[in-house]
């Protein structure tokens, strides 16, 4: 089979693999994210050192990339990471550099699109042409798919900063997103729930009131992804998404909120296929820079 | 040129005429929407009387219809209108009557999604692959284009029932949606606004304090559709949008709403190319079923 290299490259860590159309991985490293020059140095020596002969070469690269970044291709800033706070990494060439090093074509989009795309293949997305990843962490972040493509627009979507009802008598916390306070990440991320109860909710006891508001500000925001993107599935994943528990209070409060409106979505049972876990767990990540690989070397998946 | 039929399918009236592919259009007729025997079946008879022979014949229909309607091709009930309030016109199946009254190809979609696709080709959102476009009369309505295509999903997008943040002490009204109370078009329709004052937004003084909150509420509509979608445009058009002294106040609450979190909309100087009117006025309806009319024929408009 062919062998395609895959990068998730996040603010941590770049983990760098060597897979197969299937995603059986054959090698793989993972490099702390320090300076651009350092890490994606250690990227590209590492996808050279497997770029074979015949056979054995690595058709493509697909780099699933923390963000903000460029996905134009007609920019002249295409491929790089944009306005990060993260030190050292603004406007960095990412596409340009293992293009250039290694010879061979690179697809490039955000880690959320990446993930979006390998639920779509091989997870929780299989079958389906449009249809959202949501992954609620340290961050919040959407991935829509439309037609089977990945949502870019005029940069790429950007949920977590979406506005939603927030009532300032049963949750006086005035939230943690630096530009907008309340904004859903803001009043629902990882960080934003142990702020506002001085734990992490990994830590929290299954009576913990928490679970309850997480899950309120989720189903407003999940009203809101349906009746801006109808997508016939959404995926919600991430660190705070772990806790089983929240999908059924979830799908029951977006069924109380739809209040009957969109008919195919009436009940909580109706939302037993729309409102959803991830299948691909850690893997999403890779398999991600694993699609977009694939597309780069215009293999359709 | 070649001739097209397009149809312009409201809850009040049915518009019906035959263009050319460049939008002149040479024949049109109102009717009134009465049941639906009655008015698909003028519908048809003016159709067949201008389905002529040879060059004269209409090459294709194109209907931009009132819904909810059904637009999945592969669906038993595509083509139909379905859960509609209005009466009599539960189920209609508007595509197979005209279908087979007029033996040509007939492409279909919802007026709004019509109108963003007319607007892309000979209005505001010109030259554009993404972009949205929202109605706000007597319901908000908004349609998606994402890659040149209308976005339909698991149905079509219903942005006007989106929640946004709603400030019971500065505003206590409850909001008219039956499903929602206070979604954005529950808050902020024409109905919405007239129930609030008592009096319609078109009889409204300048000084009203209706014209800020009605920029409020839309600027944070705006702000999630930008972070759901990241269109390059949105274009706002309907009755309540003819208020050009809206505009400026809208770009100026979605900046500041923004705060600099989108580099390129930090300003509302950014956003006057963003945030928009439409240019096609009462006209998108039609030239939105032209649009149809000639995908459906299969030239790429
Ligand atoms: N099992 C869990 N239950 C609830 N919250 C969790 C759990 N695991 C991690 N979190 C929260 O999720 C956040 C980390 O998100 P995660 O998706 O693991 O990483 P990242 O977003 O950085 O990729 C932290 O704020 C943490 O408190
Ligand atoms: N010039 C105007 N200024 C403000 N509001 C208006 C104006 N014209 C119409 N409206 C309001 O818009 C609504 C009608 O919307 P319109 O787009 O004209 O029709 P529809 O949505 O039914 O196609 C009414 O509620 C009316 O009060
Ligand atoms: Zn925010
Ligand atoms: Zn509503």
């Amino acid at each position: 089979m062919a062998r395609y290299g895959c990068v998730e490259a996040g603010g941590t860590k770049f983990i760098c693999a060597v897979a197969d159309e299937a995603g059986n991985i054959e090698a793989e490293v993972r490099i702390p994210t320090t300076t651009p020059e350092e890490t994606l140095g250690q990227a590209l020596r590492f996808f050279q050192t497997q770029h074979g002969l015949g056979d054995a070469a690595l058709r493509s690269l697909g780099v699933a990339c923390f963000g903000p970044v460029d996905l134009q291709t007609e920019s002249p800033t295409y491929g790089m990471i944009t306005a990060t706070p993260k030190a050292g990494w603004r406007m960095t060439p990412v596409v340009r550099f293992l293009q250039e090093g290694l010879g061979v074509p690179v697809g490039f989009d955000t880690d959320v699109n990446g993930a979006a795309l390998a639920e779509g293949v091989w997870g929780a997305g299989k079958g389906l042409q449009d249809f959202v990843y949501v992954t609620i962490g340290t961050g919040i972040g959407g991935g829509a798919v439309v037609g089977g493509r990945a949502v870019h627009g005029a940069m790429h979507p950007e949920m977590g900063h979406m506005r939603i009802p927030h009532d300032r008598e049963r949750d006086p916390f005035a939230g943690i997103c630096p530009f907008h306070g309340d904004c859903w990440e803001g009043l629902c991320s990882g960080p934003a729930l142990r702020a506002r109860f001085g734990e992490a909710a990994e830590n929290w006891p299954e009576d913990h009131p928490g679970w309850d508001l997480a899950a309120e500000y989720t189903a407003l925001a999940v009203q809101n992804i349906l009746c801006t993107l109808s997508p016939q599935r959404i995926l919600l994943g991430g660190g705070v998404m772990q806790q089983a528990r929240l999908f059924p209070m979830l799908r029951q409060k977006t069924a109380s909120l739809l209040n009957g409106y969109l008919s195919a979505a009436a009940t909580a049972v109706d939302l037993e296929t729309v409102i959803m876990p991830p299948a691909l767990g850690s893997r999403a990540g890779i398999l991600g820079g694993l699609v977009l690989a694939l597309r780069a070397a215009g293999v359709e998946v």
